[in-house]
């Protein structure tokens, strides 16, 4: 074991390039970075940097290297310090006096810029088809389930009976917000860094609107300094992700202890437990487990990334190569998209149990008092009648359905035989007939609104 | 100094009743806990349950209470839990029959979403007025300073001459990417939450768009089980506030360190500055000290509430009325908008000291290197000319332009007399000439930009 | 709503004064502040800055200021910007010459600290006292439970039996262990900052031994610089909350599951439930909720307090004034002391839900497995044949203790009719006989071991 | 750029191998998972799971099987879930009916504590030699220049001189408080979790008193499930990191600082700067911009521990896969021990830049006041004068020392000839003349003590 590489062995020359290679972690930015150098030697060929024979060499030369590196046949060198000068350097080992000219009037400051940039358009493209396969996974789940009565919890205790399908809508609302935020973060993903230089712009007078063309950028960013300096679509993709990351903990935590036996509303498909490397009985829900652990990550990356950018003077400092470590390990922390939407098409809900628990749990007393307010009572008096009723069942061990009339009326003359249909959980659930409650039809109005609108989005797609 | 009330003196009860007391946190929500209200005695009305001139008492009985709130003259009982039960009582106290009637169909998980938004709302418009001054600030003090040269700095090592109005225009950028990300904010902001009860939706059908038009909300939230579990809109909100509290953090960085004597770059107005308790010479730069500090403030409250969020169980739960404290907390962190535009109106930069520190540290070197690349050498071969051109003026304590014709040509034949005038400050400025760069004429057309831009947000407000 | 005092209200110098004041936050350390000052004079007079009789003057004044702070009769004025300084000026109010003496040789730099580490001294105490409370009264429910069976789980899944008293046990060492960490912070609480100026060490030669003696303080400082710039006293603390909040996070959650009707293995004593402003059938358990809940302050303390201290440079920096602001608001955060041992004093644990969920859900086929072990079979392949039994379980919807003995036979001939002894929860208990184990003999060590430090600990206090 | 393998090319049941493998993190530990595994193995011989024989047969594999690791010559499989599987399924392989007899009376869950306290035992050794190499380069580089001032800051702002050799023990402090709480961390460490089995203890008789002496463990965990719920000692240990980590922040920011040419009091030795891509003048401290901005990863660290355990019920949850990863993230986060002690080492600091700026800058001021303040005057009033004569040489452009006797004797009577040798920076620095103080023969002292200790720490390793 050795955390560090001591200088004893290395002499501290090393362990300096050791210590600031960044290659690690940026080595995934290759093919962005061949795209972005292409872009910037056809800008440079129109100033008459290169000659258009010229430019051809570098472009084709800039292609093999990214198929060897495709292929795996290329070795990097990570005292070179950066996948930039890593990919320079090769283009200048195979055409030295062209490569040495591809760097005319451009920084690493602005170069890794547009790097980042494209990637996550192209993360942002995966994580939106990810979102998209979810989001179907949920409707396609809560279709036929706006009358399968679930127990709805408050404080963890049963509180009002809804629909599996308005359940499982609800996490399709905050799937979709996330959507959403992903589409406005684009907005600061296409403008362009390039030609901002090390900080004052190019030396060169590059055009930046034909490199916005060629690399399909829909703006210029608008101040050098503050290009070179800001990480605020960053920032702003992490946020992006640590909602995405939470809303997934919470249907994790939800349905990790639905799989309880105590519960036993769910089941996962087996391909998506795991057992005990001790204990024969177990099927755990792991992957929920890892879903839920792994929203971690993305708070730690939201925290290492804001105060890394705390207190930064400007333009570029050299504590702005972690950026990216903090970037793409809060990327990697949602690889869960390769699961998740099948875990929700496989799993088994517990009708019975639902219902049978629905029934059990006073979920009707709402209802119950509101019975008593439609006949004239005002609200916190019937509260208080209905609280004891509950109690006297609560001692007798018998659902609010197994009271007698007579109990009812002498806690409050207004009861009369029909409460018992009204108590009835399907009952109580078509009372809540407001936009976006659970009764029935709304939700049907809301599986068919959340239908039409990820038919929508995929056509635009 | 105690930090708990012990049990002995009080009782479990009064310990349970402090410890769960929202009060001291929500207190701040009473006029918008009493717009809500009035809205949704007005939808009860719609519906039968109060006659028009009963709501004509509880809208006026109302009013009376928010007018001696604001005169500070209705005491607030803590053992009520929180403000919402505040204000039910106090108007159950003065119309008990019709106060007991206000909270039907409502629960207090929806109504407290709507006040937080309504708050939100309002401090939108505060937030965005302090923006603006803000922008103003910068954008006056940038006027007229685009031939003013500055040592632009990377890794806080001279780099490259940029005027100073492209520096201030950098902030300006920072900060107008804040006043678009909160104008982003404002669709959730406008999502009406109220009418979906405790989760399942209202039980009485009121009518949502009726309270939407009356409140000033554009659209009905979809989903009561989402609603009331959601806080996005506030970890949105509090990310916006994040790099809001960044951007500053990194102004104050800079112009704390330009205002040691070392650097002497800005003097602050000595009504910004601080003496010492024991140091009579002092002049400290406490309020952008405590910019910086305070977005740490920021960064706390993100983490509260995220981590707040992990991992809940749907829907509602107690941990939630923590999240009220971390937004409010991290609104109460950037307070610095009533000082930040006046302290940037009131700063004196000086230009000499900027001037000369410009033509001291080698900032021309770049523009040396593109000098011999113009005339055919390759980039990273001019580079290399240049670095040793550097050192040997830094031997003999020499700025670029005092090193002989002579020594410039033994480095490179390339060099010829007209180098001079080319590693000039603004000379090398005037050569950053492409869109978004320090050129003169280019800061001049982000000034105008920029001025043209104000100018119509400010209209259009 | 006024998020800041407007400038054109105020004039900016209010504004600043505003801003810059700390009296808010450190309002609470006056009787601190005033125990520093006595003992500062006290060693004054000793350099003979203050004659005998002035000192006593001085000392009274101040013990009057104390008393009319602690009796609420004395106004602060939030324009002095802080404790100190309200205290110094009401002291040279009264005294004008001998006021003006008193900060002779000291700085606020090193005069803060020293009362913030009084203050922890004494919040030190009662979180000791909290502490102990807890453990007390989690021994005293594990006291004669060590055979009551609970379902163990892991994974949130039944996995093997344990004891009631084992499981409160395991929250009595996490919490020994926060009792533990606080003692080691009490090293650093002990040494005396006081003394060491602004920056540079006091310019008088006052007594800092004597001071140290005066205040109770081990040892003293040895670099007053370091002393004016580090906080890692303070962070140390808030890592002892965090963790102390973290595991208070773990037994709240447990309990809320646990208070489901599903599992219902606990109930809180209704004192510490709540109910729902809308369903009358509700007894939410709120006040784990927000136990749970407010752990997340304590994160954001923590990481509020870091992300200030990062890259400070040498000395003191205003931003520090935020330290006392996060150390306050996690202090704060543990006010649960006074509620959580009363709480699990009174919760009722239902003894036969715990033991069928023992029974039902498979919770012996660990021991199954070593059944088999013991009679030979290789640990990889008992445990294959064990699966397969809970399976052929499973689908009859049987207890392990339900199958045939032909049944067990046909999975392994080494079966007997002893395995339905093995299997019982109390055996499977017993069996797991190592130090730290289950078994109920085991458990009463723990206990007795438990007990007998406990004692030990409070009789040394 | 793939963010996760699409469910299409590979099967839900390889995506839920690669989702939940953690062989990736945990590769790192097998040198201590084998240690671990031979202890067992003798333990499990001492109960006649193994005769003599057999148990020498599985240690002599077992040490092949790392020996192999050690070499590289061993593939290990991702699809094996994790470190332990894959050493377990090997030597399964090389000795079928040994080897799985090996996992008897274990589990995963105490197996993998064993295995990170160990490695964190092992590091804990290098971070202990780290710490003595820096405190030894510290106090090496502070010898001999307790009487060269330096320009002591508060606020950035020169404040005091204090010598170099002070500013430089200012750290040896706070290193050496982070080698104490790396001491302190220890005791958890030496806790032997093994033989706590899944969470209830072992279901054999294991000697687990046997096992911690095998090991090199102190004591036995007392409570079979705190030992495989809780991860207290790693976050203590992340704890440490992230103080340490910002301990070094803070040196990074004071050089970076004052590396630049505006203050110019210390070069870096050129193998620890950086040159630029673009300008060739550049030296940049990019290896104390890395230092400083790591710390970052040290905080988001910390925040995801912490999150990961908030809320976590009894006893293991899948989610504590990732602690390895945040504990390990964060000690390769501190990997900058291989340079810092050289770095600091061959810095040379500019005694003549930091002599000057000591006397330009007023920072006899505060000795000016306790000039007054020994010659009678009240402290407070003594400080106003010295502000005026402070603003007066301002005005000037004049050092105090250049201000006539007559101008001081107008501003206060008690002004003598003998005012210009007490405002000498060292007559200064010899007046902090308490302990703790910046007076030469003080930070002698300092030094002797730092010295012995040193020496009495590296005597006791």
């Amino acid at each position: 074991m050795t955390l560090w590489r001591s200088s004893a062995e290395t002499g501290p020359g090393d362990a300096m390039l050791d210590f600031t290679s960044s290659l690690e972690q940026d080595r995934r930015l290759y093919p962005y970075d061949i795209r972005g150098s292409i872009a910037w030697a056809e800008a440079l060929e129109r100033l008459g940097v290169y000659e258009s024979a010229e430019l051809q060499q570098v472009v084709e030369t800039l292609n093999d290297i990214k198929a060897e590196l495709d292929a795996g046949e290329l070795e990097l060198d990570p005292e070179l310090e950066d996948i930039h000068m890593n990919i320079e350097a090769e283009l200048s080992k195979r055409l030295p006096e062209l490569g040495s000219r591809l760097h005319t009037g451009r920084s690493r400051n602005d170069q890794v810029l547009v790097d980042v940039k494209l990637y996550l358009q192209d993360c942002s493209v995966e994580l939106e088809n990810g979102l998209l396969s979810l989001l179907k996974a949920l409707l396609e789940k809560a279709g036929g389930e706006a009358g399968t009565p679930l127990p709805g919890a408050t404080h963890l205790q049963p509180a009002q009976p809804v629909s599996l399908s308005h359940y499982l809508l609800a996490f399709f609302e905050k799937f979709r917000r996330d959507y959403q935020r992903l589409q406005k973060n684009k907005d600061e993903l296409s403008v362009l860094p390039l030609g901002s230089g090390a900080l004052a712009g190019s030396g060169f007078k590059i055009d930046r609107q034909f490199l916005a063309e060629q690399l399909g950028f829909e703006r210029l960013s608008r101040n050098s300094l503050d290009t070179v300096s800001e990480r605020d679509f960053m920032l702003d993709y992490l946020h992006f992700l640590t909602l995405l990351g939470l809303h997934a903990s919470r249907l994790a935590e939800d349905w990790i202890i639905w799989s309880t036996p105590a519960f036993d509303f769910c089941r996962l498909d087996d391909k998506f437990t795991t057992g005990s490397s001790i204990m024969p009985q177990k099927k755990n829900p792991d992957a929920l487990e890892l879903i839920r652990g792994r929203s971690s990550r993305l708070l730690a990356a939201y925290q290492g990334l804001a105060s890394l950018l705390k207190a930064q003077p400007l333009a570029y400092n050299r504590d702005l190569q972690e950026d990216k470590l903090h970037l793409f390990r809060a990327l990697d922390a949602v690889s869960w998209f390769s699961l998740l939407p099948e875990m929700i098409s496989t799993t088994t809900f517990n009708r019975e149990k639902m219902a049978s628990a629905t029934e059990m749990n006073f979920l009707a007393a709402t209802d119950l008092a509101d019975y008593l307010v439609e006949r004239g009572l005002p609200f916190r008096r019937a509260h208080n009648v209905v609280r004891e009723l509950v109690e006297k069942a609560r001692r007798q061990d018998k659902k609010l359905s197994q009271l007698e009339l007579s109990e009812y009326q002498s806690a409050a003359s207004e009861f009369e035989q029909d409460v018992y249909d009204f108590i009835d959980p399907v009952a109580c659930m078509k009372r809540r007939d407001v936009y976006g409650g659970t009764a029935p039809r709304r939700v049907q109005e809301a599986l068919d609104e959340a239908g039409g609108w990820l038919q929508e989005v995929n056509n635009n797609d």
